[in-house]
């Protein structure tokens, strides 16, 4: 019997922890600069998102539209805190915080933090995201 | 190198898989019947809840008190359908649809349905949720 669950695989190997750590932070940068196909390639070509208020959306491309419809607000933070992150071979669950800061087009800022888990995918030996929930936190 | 993406341990057992189907069933006949103590039982001792607009819920007591806290309103329907339930060892991830009825103190009754994101892990021998996270889809 082969056991995933134990050792290094179970707990990650650090380089791999820092590595899903880089990417959260190379789509946090994206989404403030705008930069669509930088996040459309943080996920897997069959990824899914769970946005709330949605159907679950399904394909890089899709998913690359979903975060482009929300353009008209300017995001002037993002940053995620991970809490845990476990590894089992080529996947990873993650859970954590997120929080931002945004401009409405009418100039209003708005702060707000959510929560997040993510099961993460390596694809050629980069960590993309493949499941995608979140839901915020009542301010 | 152990690989714990291929083969069975993948896809997962079929009885795996029923066993977890089962215990969806079990959640949705405790949460209908306001059968509290089956609901907390149905997650590990350290699971994580991400209700919409609260903060994570960490343990199975304070899970459960958050499962209470909602027993105003009378669960007439519950029903989970997972699309996909991956294993790794003794963790699973799953993803879906869940759909319900409810009904008010006011005597009004919604309909209801949304998607969600659950970490299972087996524990001697049954599967728990370890982390659950959800949010809805727009009527």
């Amino acid at each position: 019997k082969i056991d995933c669950s134990n050792g290094m695989k179970k707990s990650g190997p650090k380089a791999e922890k820092e590595k899903i750590i880089a990417a959260t932070k190379v789509f946090s940068k994206a989404y403030m600069d705008n930069d669509f196909e930088t996040i459309a390639q943080s996920y897997t070509t069959d990824a899914k998102i769970f946005p709330n208020n949605a159907d679950i959306i399904s394909g890089r491309e899709a998913i690359k539209e979903r975060w482009m419809s929300g353009s008209g607000t300017k995001i002037l933070h993002h940053e995620l805190t991970p809490l845990e992150i476990k590894f089992f071979g080529d996947y990873a669950h993650d859970y954590g915080y997120y929080q931002g800061k945004s401009e409405n087009k009418d100039g209003r800022v708005d702060h707000w933090k959510g929560k997040y888990v993510v099961i993460w995918k390596k694809e050629e030996g980069t960590w993309k995201m493949y499941l995608d929930i979140w839901n915020r936190i009542r301010d």
